[in-house]
């Protein structure tokens, strides 16, 4: 399996890594309970809670640190 | 969906980053559950609840980690 | 509402960065619950709490980083 | 028992430093929890918690913090 | 109150900045519970539970974390 | 109280440096409940349990992050 799509934390914009942050999140779970069917199952619980919804968001927090970090914040050049 | 309103990190002044750190964390709850009706009937419960609210703060704290780095801290010039 | 007091992370003093920390912190809480009647009802609670203590001094301790840094941790100049 | 397989930080790819990641978050559980059976055993309502998985990822999250810092986010070099 | 005793990151040792750390957390928790009395109440059963323990010391490793890099860590010059 | 054994935070290797960010996050277990009977106490529901085991390791990773901070990642010199 793979845990970084495409392989590299670079991305072209903020947007991208953004969205990268949030697969990284994904594919954690993923590694760590790898039958879809049960995480799908887990998924209408989860997605009604806001203290886990707030949780989620935290994951992906820190992983656009990271992300963001990687690409020295995409601050343009001068 | 938008993740970063605006496509990127720098903002003028900390307090649009502090804004925009409200923004990323709300942007990363609606990914997660973007049904608008679900995540308003969730709010009720957890804005009336002290340990939820801490927890909301604490991603925003995290995210505006991130933003503050990328733009050197609003640091004046000198 | 202002979430940033003064509009700036640089600060004076360590002890000074430490009260913005907690000014940041409650003002994320008071921009996530803006009826200061419902943060005050929710407060007897909340403080007697010992898990609730803890993770509010956890998030002070995260805006708190950023501050330092913004600061470069008052380190005196020699 | 050893804490970090292969006895570094320094990955070639950061798929790798992703896989060490995770094991790092697996041997500090071990290393806390020796006995595998018992790890075995707390593995079903694990994998089936929303929140239990949400809070692995978050660790495993912290950890490729420090792998991706440690190898200056695999920038390629120019 | 005084929130950094001392008022400075600076320690001479990193194991003062331990205990710094430690005193940070605790002021923390002063400044959102000013009351003695309650605190001491609530010691007993959060220094009975494992995760209020974990949570405490989850806060002392952050606050370190700034305070190390304050001091650069401690290294010696060479 | 010792808070960091050895006094420092520099280590030969990663794996010590591994094992000194468990032994601060016992040290400040330690500072915070002192009493090695209570703390032993605790242990058996806490090591089986999978949500204060993820919890510990989070602590883990924290305190590992400073500590290779610390030793600049342990990076080859070339």
């Amino acid at each position: 399996m793979e845990l970084i799509p495409g392989g590299t934390l670079i991305t072209a914009t903020p947007e991208e890594g953004r969205q990268l942050a949030m697969m990284l999140a994904r594919k954690s779970i993923g590694a760590i309970q790898p039958d879809a069917a049960v995480r799908d199952s887990l998924r209408p619980t989860y997605s009604h809670d806001p203290d886990s919804l707030t949780a989620a968001a935290h994951v992906v927090a820190i992983e656009f640190a990271t992300i963001a970090a990687a690409n020295k914040y995409w601050r343009k050049k001068s």
